[in-house]
C-alpha cells in the first residue's frame, strides 16, 4: 500500500493553537511527520536558530529562490518575506514522512493547485461561541484590537469550506490523536494506492493470459 | 460537529471476507453502527428471520416496492429480487447511526448516485499473489470454476477506483480497528459540516453588526 508520504497543510483561526497541536503531534510520533521549515528574510531572534525555527535568507537570496521556481508558496509580510521550500518538502515525502505546512489560506490554496494531492485541515474553536471569547479577550482589549482580529477571523471563516478536515481543538490530547487517525486513514484513500490497484489488475490480467 | 449518520457501502472482492468484518466492526461498536436489512424474493433458508438475515417479500410485493421508489437499489440474481428498502436507512440516518449496506460495485455506483455523501469502500487481499491463491484454491478446483472466480474478480477489480477507500484485510482485528477509524474521521469532513461551518460565520456576522 501507500508508502509515500503526504503533504499536508494546517491553517485555522488565530488562537486556535494550531501551532501547540502541530508540536504534541510531532513530538508523539518523531518517525511518521517532519514539520516544513520556512525560509523567511526576517532576522532571527534571541534563541532561534537557522535551520530549525528558520532558514534565514537575505532578500537577494530568497528572490533568486523566487526566480528559480524553489518555493512551494511564498508570501511578504510587513517587508519580510516568508516562503516554503520546495527541495526539503520533496526530500522529505520521498523518504515516506508526511509532512506538515503551518500556513495561511492563500498558501494553503497555491500549494493545493501545484500538489493536488496535499491534505488541508482546518483547526477550529468547538464554537462559534469560544471563538467569540477568544476575539473578544478579558475585556481590557481596545475596539481597534477586537475589530482588526474579527476582520481577520472573518477572512479566515471565508476560506474553511477549501479544507478536507475541520479540527475541532476542544482538548489537546483528543485532538492530536483526532489528526493522527485522520491521516492515517487517508493513507487508505483508493486514489493514493492506484499502483496497488493497478498492480492487481496486472495480475489478474495475467492470469487469464 | 456532524450528528448525522454516514451511508456506508462496503463491497470488496469475493473472499475477501468483508462478511466477518462487518460483523465484527458491528459487535464491537453496537451503538454507532446499523447494519441494513436487504429485501429479497427468495425463500428464507433454516434459521433464517424476517426481519433479522432479509425482509422476505413476495415477487408481487418487491414490484410495488420499486414502482413507489422504497429500494435505494435493487437487482435480480437467478430469478430472485434483492434490493435496499429506503426506509430503514434513512431512519436508522436520522438516529445518527452510520449506516452500512454490503452490495456489489452496480448497487454501490446507484446508491452513490441518489446519496453523494455515501462512503464507498472496497476489501481487499493484502496482494495481488494472495488474491490467486484465493482464485484458485487449493488446486482441487475445476478450471471452470476457477475461471469464473477470475472473471468475477476482474469485473470487481474494474470498478475498484470508483471507491473511496481501499480497506486491506491482512488482519481481523487490525482491519477492524481501521475501518472504525476512517469513519470516525469522515465525520471531521468538512463537507459533512456545513452547518457548522455556516453557524461560525454568521456568529462573526453577528459580531460585526
Amino acid at each position: 500500500m501507500d508508502q509515500k508520504g503526504i503533504l499536508i497543510v494546517v491553517s485555522g483561526f488565530s488562537g486556535s493553537g494550531k501551532g501547540t497541536l502541530m508540536k504534541e503531534l510531532l513530538a508523539r510520533h518523531p518517525d511518521t511527520y517532519a514539520l516544513s521549515i520556512s525560509a523567511t528574510t526576517r532576522r532571527p531572534r534571541e534563541g532561534e536558530a537557522d535551520g530549525r525555527e528558520y532558514f534565514f535568507v537575505t532578500k537577494e537570496e530568497f528572490e533568486k529562490m523566487i526566480a528559480k521556481g524553489e518555493l512551494i508558496e511564498y508570501a511578504k509580510y510587513v517587508e519580510n518575506y516568508y516562503g516554503t521550500p520546495r527541495g526539503y518538502v520533496e526530500q522529505k515525502l520521498r523518504e515516506g514522512k508526511d509532512v506538515i505546512l503551518e500556513i495561511e489560506i492563500q498558501g494553503a490554496l497555491n500549494v493545493k493547485k501545484m500538489f493536488p494531492d496535499t491534505l488541508l485541515m482546518f483547526v477550529t474553536p468547538p464554537s462559534a461561541g469560544e471563538l467569540k471569547k477568544r476575539l473578544i479577550g478579558r475585556g481590557t482589549e481596545t475596539l481597534d484590537v477586537i475589530e482588526s482580529r474579527m476582520d481577520r477571523a472573518c477572512e479566515e471563516a471565508e476560506g474553511m469550506e477549501n479544507y478536507d478536515y475541520l479540527i475541532v481543538n476542544d482538548s489537546l490530547d483528543r485532538c492530536v490523536g483526532e489528526m493522527h487517525a485522520i491521516i492515517r486513514s487517508e493513507h487508505r484513500r483508493s486514489s493514493r494506492n492506484r499502483e496497488f490497484m493497478q498492480k492487481i489488475r496486472e495480475d489478474l490480467a495475467s492470469m487469464k493470459r
